[in-house]
């Protein structure tokens, strides 16, 4: 079997309605694929579609995707609170069954050659797709971001493929394939953006915090609340009732309570069912103890 | 499609493992059924199948399961913790894909109708399956046990089918249709049987408190334990994290601790979304936001 592979494409529009259902239509039309998800957010002005389907597919309607982007978005009127590099930020490629992920990074990579070759934008490998160790985590290429970019093209931010120097409307993308990821966030119940910041700081790997984490705090305007926001690399290694307890107990200190978590993109099961586990004290909460008709027929 | 059914009968042995094996052996030899949990227990001397397939397959291994534990167990010698009326003590079966309730109920019936002509067996219907309405609940039913049932089979449990009076080695059998519930206990850390009990009563509809809860306190003896133990009938009125909390909170306020929880059987997914989704406070974690490949293939 062809086996499915998941595409997670982020694109830094999230406020014009009728571009991101436009962007949505793209992947819908494209045989073969199914869009799963997809989420947007006017503060950080950007949206994240998951969709799924053999590796063909996939990769047709990623194409697909990013040339509809970057016909709909110009970067050089692009406000966000979101660090990001171009019109399509970030597009990661995840093995869910019958691919490995060494064919995933041989799709990032026909991806990436095929967009520097017809957009002549600068194109980043990451993750397990990078071709240098500097590379691997995505938080270390986006520093410059869009607006910075141009001045590194020539020394630390050489592209993998396409040309040096920042196309104006499109800037620069980030390609790559990766594991499933848990991309979390946390509403804190302030307006105290520095709170959300340290805690972001106190919890991600990168600082010393937990394991497969990456965190990043913001501020939301509608209503204005702090957020942090959160990646779980592996979410068997850090999971997200610990997150939760290590973000909670935090805001609680500081005499802030703990609003809401928000979901970007969909959730691996085991690690709904993890949570579920933790909080009911139940060892061995697996696929094998949840009864679902689509399990069995 | 003929469409999936799932029967979860509970047999009155939870101690001779040799014997729970071979049962087990004769529902998996069952063309068509698939055998998804089985969980025993030696102090309720108890053990529940969970298996599932189409309905003629679904009434074909219940058949052949209630034939052989006949012969296996004899309640002249059987003492355990737990209610029950017979050797195979309680069958539901409940529809999960492509089936109505009403179709469950009519397979009830014909069960029923067979165990009776064959085994001499009385039997009573129950929940979806009960012909009146102080036989909806199993609780009800079971009040007398098998050490007292002989006396009312004239009176008060004149079965639904089958010979008035008690069979020796088998007791009765209670048989019925219901949609999914959850089979839920959760341990103190505690040997005080009346804290359980008490906590139990407090819980449970029956005596005033949560909708849709059935609980009974039981002694656990290995190690010595207090037990909480629950059906929840609808968890979408009264969801395992909210008798959680309550068990807790009732237990804490005694000064002790729960230790954890345990499950019976399987978890429907949406229930396991649910808990997962209050212990993260994400709202609207459902099927839709998980993403499992299965669901995708």
């Amino acid at each position: 079997m062809p086996g499915i592979v998941e595409c997670v494409p982020n694109v830094s529009e999230g406020r014009r309605l009728d571009v991101i259902d436009g962007l949505a239509r793209v992947i819908t039309a494209t045989l073969g694929v199914r869009l799963l998800d997809r989420t947007s957010d006017p503060d950080h002005n950007r949206s994240v579609f998951t969709f799924a389907g053999e590796p063909d597919a996939v990769e047709r309607a990623a194409l697909a995707l990013i040339d509809a982007t970057y016909k709909a978005v110009d970067m050089r009127g692009h406000k966000g609170e979101h660090p990001r590099l171009g019109a399509v930020d970030v597009v990661p490629f995840v093995p869910l069954a019958g691919v490995t992920m060494a064919e995933c990074v041989a799709l990032a990579h026909r991806v990436g050659a095929a967009v520097a070759a017809t957009h002549h934008v600068p194109v980043f490998y990451y993750a397990n797709a990078a071709t240098r160790p500097d590379r691997v985590r995505l938080p270390d290429i986006r520093k410059p971001e869009y607006e910075g970019l141009a001045a590194f093209l020539e020394t630390t931010h050489v592209p993998d493929e396409g040309p040096r120097t920042l196309h104006p409307s499109a800037g620069a993308i980030v390609i790559g394939a990766r594991p499933p990821l848990i991309a979390f966030n946390i509403e804190l119940d302030t307006t105290d953006l520095k709170l959300a910041q340290r805690i972001a700081k106190e919890i991600r790997e990168s600082s010393g915090g937990l394991p497969a984490i990456q965190a990043k705090g913001f501020m939301l305007t509608d209503p204005p609340r702090a957020q942090v926001s959160m990646n779980l690399l592996d979410h068997t290694v850090t999971s997200l009732p610990r997150v939760w307890q290590e973000v909670e107990s935090r805001a609680n200190a500081a005499g802030v309570r703990v609003l809401r978590g928000e979901l970007i993109g969909l959730l691996p099961l085991d690690a709904a069912l993890a949570a579920a586990g933790a909080a009911l004290k139940l060892d061995g909460l697996v696929r094998d103890r949840v009864i679902e008709a689509r399990f069995l027929e």
